[in-house]
């Protein structure tokens, strides 16, 4: 099962809307087949394992052991059941890390397996492969995207002079990071203003992908979804933004009126409205449950102090990923994020720090929002 | 040279103001005597190793080579001249890590060993040597004690609310290794108002010495000199400060009248004046030269965001020791460094980090100024 979840992690930056899926069929101890899930639409982790071991050990498929990371599925979506494949293959067991988290079909593939009299069994390494697909998980469980809030800042937690000069303020290999951030991400949000200010394109940069760039070809790596937001309408169709040409998302409020008919705007640019909260914001909620129905497991949130702290105070972040550069600034600078409803030491935003790295010259910090 | 570093560092807390110095005696690639220096007026490293080496090795000793990993020194303080005491003892050869770094002593006893046809060496493992005794070479070239600067903070660089409420932003692991920093700084340098503010005692604690007082038994440790800057003569004798019984340097400026008379002080007090700057501040540069006279290696500044800013933006401070806890206060909590002068970012100070690691579930940085 181990090596089953290496695999899956071969699909880390392209299995998204599908999650993450790997799988070993193993016969007497001896390993006949290994896959993974690369992409929607292309084949699923047992179908591989199961044609490569077609190719080497016809003979001993039947009564295999299936090793999957995830429940085989029991529906025809993009491609035919699994569950059904591994039947026809007529495997003697399967073993899988988890069951499939949409509680809607969650435990019919182990089911179908058993009712042909497959050993269908559950539950090993279930939290490791659980790490996955945090994103998938999340969105088939409570219906909202796994959100990560990139921010960077000196260490005394400032991002920017009060003029805003900020541009760059860790070293490359940090902006590297951020980069293969957006790569495994299926959207970034911003806010008009971040983007109005640096004239940002937001999109994935091959070129500055670092090591990833040796792994993928160029264009091999999808453009995650661009979500902006923008009640204030402030977006023009001649911004950097608009240049490169894959879908974008601009996020109004039902309270608003509709300006953007008046402007061309490119074939890849949607608007759509959300719910207005009681002063007049766009629901950040409501955001990103549009998002999960739009099939996004992942977001990443690229924003400016007050954007980031919105999305930390209303509890939607689930973990924060923190580039430090080693600097100091001092009071006047910018803070990292603004959150005035917090007032008193106990309402301060708790995290476990999972992971602390140097990069390059900077610091990473990755830490996970405790919810009480 | 390896061992007699690691030899050395058994000194760590312990030898000021004199260097911490490890001596390893070797005849014929075998190690006969080991020592280092454990505390100032106590005998020198070169003399515990020849004492080992005289009780196991005897015969040993003539025509050994001594590995020491600072020049030994060619003056009578405390105790007679090491140089001397390897020239009676016979040894062929004295190799020396670096030489002694007060440019009015440095190369003597290199210079009396090789007068008495010793070979006489310098420069093995210098920079691991320097490391040693930071606070010592630093305080014998320019004639200032080596500068920690202790802070801790949220993720985003909080330290408190507006309101003040702070205490204990990070947990009991960090809080014991700020007692361990101050074990090994000479002295301790805070303000009045961060006194006053938490009524704190500044002394060494050897129940919250965490695995440091597995080491010492209680009360082997000696308290640092508590430095409080009280320019506004807020401090009276009825703090907490004075319930611990160890030397107290309270500083004012000259412009102050002398108010400390009026009141009745413990025995272990002493006032101290320095000239102001055009602000009317203790002028803390020198301050430093002052503790710098006194034989103060290494200084630990635990203060508030003005004093400890106030530092920094003097490039006065050589080190950072940060604790980040992980929460997030927001905008409305308190900075942790002030620096008024700081308008662009190109004023910005710039650290190289050193370390970062876990310490319980908060963040440790150790990073050191960068001067142009």
């Amino acid at each position: 099962m181990a090596l089953a979840i290496e695999l899956a992690k071969k699909g880390h930056y392209t299995t998204s809307p599908n999650p993450r899926v790997g799988c070993v069929l193993v016969n007497n101890n001896q390993i006949i087949g290994q896959g993974f899930h690369a992409k929607a639409g292309l084949a699923h982790a047992e179908v591989n394992a199961l044609a490569e071991a077609k190719k080497h050990y016809p003979e001993l498929i039947q009564g295999a052991t299936a090793y999957v990371t995830l429940e085989p599925c029991s529906h025809t979506g993009r491609t035919p059941p699994c569950a059904q494949k591994l039947i026809d293959a007529k495997v003697a067991r399967v073993v899988s890390a988890m069951v499939d988290p949409n509680p809607k079909v969650s435990g019919r593939g182990l089911k179908m397996l058993s009712d042909q009299g497959i050993v269908a069994q559950s539950g090993l390494l279930a939290a490791e492969a659980s790490l996955l697909n945090v994103g998938f998980i999340k969105r088939m469980t409570v219906k909202v995207p796994y959100v990560r809030c990139k921010l960077a800042a000196s260490l005394d937690g400032k991002t920017a002079m009060q003029s805003g000069e900020s541009k760059w303020i860790t070293a490359n290999e940090a902006r590297e990071d951020v980069q293969r951030l957006r790569a495994q991400s299926c959207a970034v949000i911003a806010g008009a203003d971040s983007v109005l200010f640096d004239n940002a394109k937001m999109n994935l940069r091959w070129s500055q992908l670092g090591y990833l760039a040796k792994t993928y070809p160029e264009n091999k790596l999808r453009q995650p979804l661009r979500v902006i937001i923008d009640s204030q309408h402030r977006l023009t169709p001649s911004l950097e933004l608009f240049k490169q040409e894959s879908p974008i998302l601009i996020v109004q409020t039902f309270a608003e009126t509709h300006l953007e008919n008046q402007q061309q705007w490119p074939h890849f640019v949607e608007h759509i409205q959300v719910k207005a909260t009681y002063d007049n914001k766009v629901c950040l909620r409501e955001l990103l449950a549009v998002l999960a129905k739009r099939e996004i497991n992942e977001v990443l949130i690229e924003s400016g102090a007050k954007l980031a702290g919105a999305f930390i105070e209303q509890d939607l972040v689930d973990e924060l990923i923190l580039y430090q550069a080693g600097k100091l600034i001092g009071g006047d600078g910018k803070n990292l994020v603004e959150m005035p409803s917090i007032q008193s030491l106990s309402q301060a935003k708790q995290l476990k720090i999972n992971d602390v790295r140097m990069l390059g010259r900077d610091i990473k910090i990755t830490a996970k929002f405790e919810r009480e």
